[in-house]
């Protein structure tokens, strides 16, 4: 099967734009087929806050009501998509911006909690990976932004791991998929405060000594989690690193890498 | 040659919710293979208020500074592109909805004036009739945003008229088009204050005659002349009219149409 990278970006690389242009490059440059899923930043909490309009939170969480759906919809599926999209572009990458309702690319339903209403908050229900694999044999990168819809005329804000991982195991069917979780941290730390201590590689067997050892900080776990979830769907492999690095991670000389036995 | 509605809706309808909806219904009826180009309406201009951005105007004219451009990406890209897309999936019509730098279907370049300097106004240059013509073989509408791309990087604000001819006329060598301007009025009218003085059909030479008689109001004549322009370049038909008459435009039972002898 053909290699396919599904990465993730996180947040603080989009609000910085040398880094963002510098990322973009190398995304541009990697050969084999590419979809990359971006978050969105501080530019929609910074679009809110110069609205007045006040996030709302219950019980200490975000909930998406109708005014920053608004928002992010804008910021994430507007600015951001179409600025990467056109950067892309420059570097000589072809590339497609698209949100969960382009194509009924990624179907979602409204949250459902006994207790929380999220507000406009999506959990992802089906990928559709004809359309998707139809412009990756194009050539063409495919973007995605954070925003999903119900087919009921809803859109919904989804977290873009999430969107990242739903992705990665749907077109594991069809490629032998590599999913890159890029932030600000190098990789998965035996000292979360020690940059310079990167785990290289984790199987399940050593994720569960680690775990047992207390050597996996807790913010961790849910990623690690998701991971091996991803790699028991099908995933080939789950790289987890710092984005700046994005040539070291496709190459493996820098980040996790998370595999099975 | 299959029929390929081009269609481009105005600024008004796009600020009244009850209407769009109504409008979005009815192009999701039609069978045959569609576009759909979208404007702004007044969403732009209200959000550039609320975040006291002042419409830049040189000798009268309106000019797209870096900020303006922001907020037209996040209105017409992101809100407006995405909503409409969320309700045709409603529909039962998948759709996609694209600016000219997704999968580089509309490059422009920055418009160029002896004297005054239009920011980031772009001018069309080529269309991607090639990624367009997949997807709509795929039975996907796709729905385009007024923002092109110049392959550097830039985004650019593009008169959504202008948009449609330009798509109009380069899928006219692959489709029979039926290009349709819908807006506030019912057609090209004898008397501009008068909705029931529709002019049902107009070819070059009644143009000429009710041009030399002064039947045409001045605010109709570029639209028209465009018009012709576009027959002229191979598109087999353009109707003007009133959007909440689309089933109307298409059946030929309202508005005006225009062709050749």
């Amino acid at each position: 099967m053909d290699k396919l990278y599904v990465i993730k970006i996180g947040g603080n690389i989009i609000d910085n734009e040398v880094k963002l242009a510098s990322f973009l490059a190398d995304f541009a440059s990697i050969e084999e087929k590419k979809i990359l899923v971006h978050g969105g930043g501080k530019l929609a909490t910074r679009l809110a806050e110069k609205l007045g309009i006040e996030q709302q939170l219950v019980d200490g969480r975000r909930i998406t009501d109708a005014e920053t759906l608004k928002i992010v919809t804008m910021v994430y599926a507007g600015f951001i998509n179409k600025n990467i999209v056109a950067v892309l572009q420059a570097n000589n990458c072809n590339a497609i911006g698209l949100c969960g309702a382009d194509g009924d690319t990624i179907l979602a339903h409204k949250r459902q909690h006994p207790v929380l209403d999220y507000g406009f908050v999506g959990d992802v229900d089906a990928i559709n990976t004809n359309l998707i694999n139809n412009l990756l044999e194009k050539n063409i990168a495919v973007v995605f932004a954070p925003i999903t819809h119900d087919q009921q005329g809803q859109l919904l804000n989804t977290n873009a791991d999430t969107i990242a991982q739903e992705i990665a195991r749907s077109m594991s069917d069809l490629y032998n998929v590599q999913l890159i979780y890029s932030f600000e941290k190098s990789g998965v730390l035996l000292d979360a405060n020690d940059d310079t201590t990167v785990i290289p590689e984790i199987k399940p067997s050593s994720y569960l000594q680690l775990k047992s050892k207390n050597k996996i900080f807790a913010g961790m776990i849910p990623k690690m989690d998701n991971a091996f979830a991803a790699l028991k769907s099908g995933v080939g492999k789950v790289i987890i690193g710092k984005a700046e690095n994005l040539k070291g991670l496709i190459n493996g000389s820098s980040g996790t890498t998370i595999i099975n036995e």
